[in-house]
């Protein structure tokens, strides 16, 4: 599995574990909605400034989100 | 400290450890020199799939390279 599908599994799974819908993680992390849907659906490619802000929204290390 | 300048920082503070020149580094990682030169003076703002490469080139979990 690549890092791109693994950081959309571990999105989607760490998000429903807080009970956070995707408009609440995208508010928390100062994200665009839509942009959210498209990480968990594997569908972007996102710089690790980006990945930093949902790793602080979800309070988790960044390894937990790419490794 | 921001992932930036962590990611920074590591890559230096890992490649020096196995002792790798950067063009050495670069050609394993399959990226070019002056890109790597950038990501160690924490000028450059990179995709996940570069960090992977880098983190695979050097043979440790990404969390290395950014937490």
């Amino acid at each position: 599995m690549d890092v791109i599908d693994r950081l959309a599994r571990n999105l989607r799974r760490l998000r429903q574990l807080k009970g956070w819908s995707q408009e609440e993680f995208a508010f928390r992390a100062e994200i665009h909605r839509t942009y959210i849907s498209d990480l968990e659906r594997g569908a972007r490619n996102p710089t690790i400034t980006v990945v930093s802000r949902l790793a602080t929204a979800l309070q988790v290390p960044i390894g937990d989100l790419l490794d």
